[in-house]
């Protein structure tokens, strides 16, 4: 159902303080960071060799991101798992009765993305990564 | 610093409810499961292609995984990163001012292991394993 793992979704207060943790002192290379308005969110990508972790810093404070922190505090927020045909694989959990957030894909960073709810998955949100083909 | 990640760690209630759901829901194939009376605690590995995921459930009341259990609930409890020496990892952490909980390595199912502090990365704990050569 998983192709592989693609990356690991951290939120954090501030994408500045977290770059200096991760980049700086942890020695991650920084792949990219954008601002995603539409999504209330500002995102980093470092590299971790055979995969990735994005950090994530809210924008707005009515984001999902915010009441994540809100509520949570600082940590890991979601595993990412790239599939190679995420209409298939939705359909597939679907039919077996996996509560999903999205029940269809919408555009995220690198591709389409849907969200598995985390009630589903021992308190893990799993998004599912169809990547557009461009992205390495 | 790191050379990739090995796996991510899930604590949930009971390995077997959550092999129904990683495995049998998800698809991921069941790599190793074994008790650590050492540490209070199950483990299971499943397949994630270019990682595992580790499944840990608490056996003793008293351990770590059973204290996360009851006060953050099912969830990623760890991201672990593979390290080439993690003597040498551990002395670069310390010269840079990060807050450890192992000074020191100690025996992991693995290889030697020793976590960083959740404070020292934006809520994430962090694994270091430095794999024994017989293990994939």
């Amino acid at each position: 159902m998983f192709d592989r793992i693609d990356h690991i979704g951290v939120v954090v207060n501030s994408l500045d303080e977290a770059l200096k943790t991760w980049r700086d002192m942890l020695g991650c290379t920084l792949l990219e960071r954008q601002v995603m308005p539409e999504h209330g969110v500002e995102v980093a990508f470092v590299d971790a060799a055979n995969g990735t972790i994005e950090l994530l810093a809210p924008t707005d404070p009515d984001s999902g991101t915010a009441r994540f922190l809100a509520s949570r505090g600082e940590g890991t927020h979601h595993i990412c798992f790239a599939v190679t045909d995420i209409e298939k694989t939705l359909a597939a959990l679907q039919r077996q009765g996996v509560r999903l957030i999205d029940e269809t894909p919408r555009q995220g960073v690198h591709g389409l993305v849907a969200f598995v709810h985390p009630k589903a998955a021992n308190g893990v949100m799993i998004e599912l990564l169809q990547k557009t083909p461009h992205h390495p």
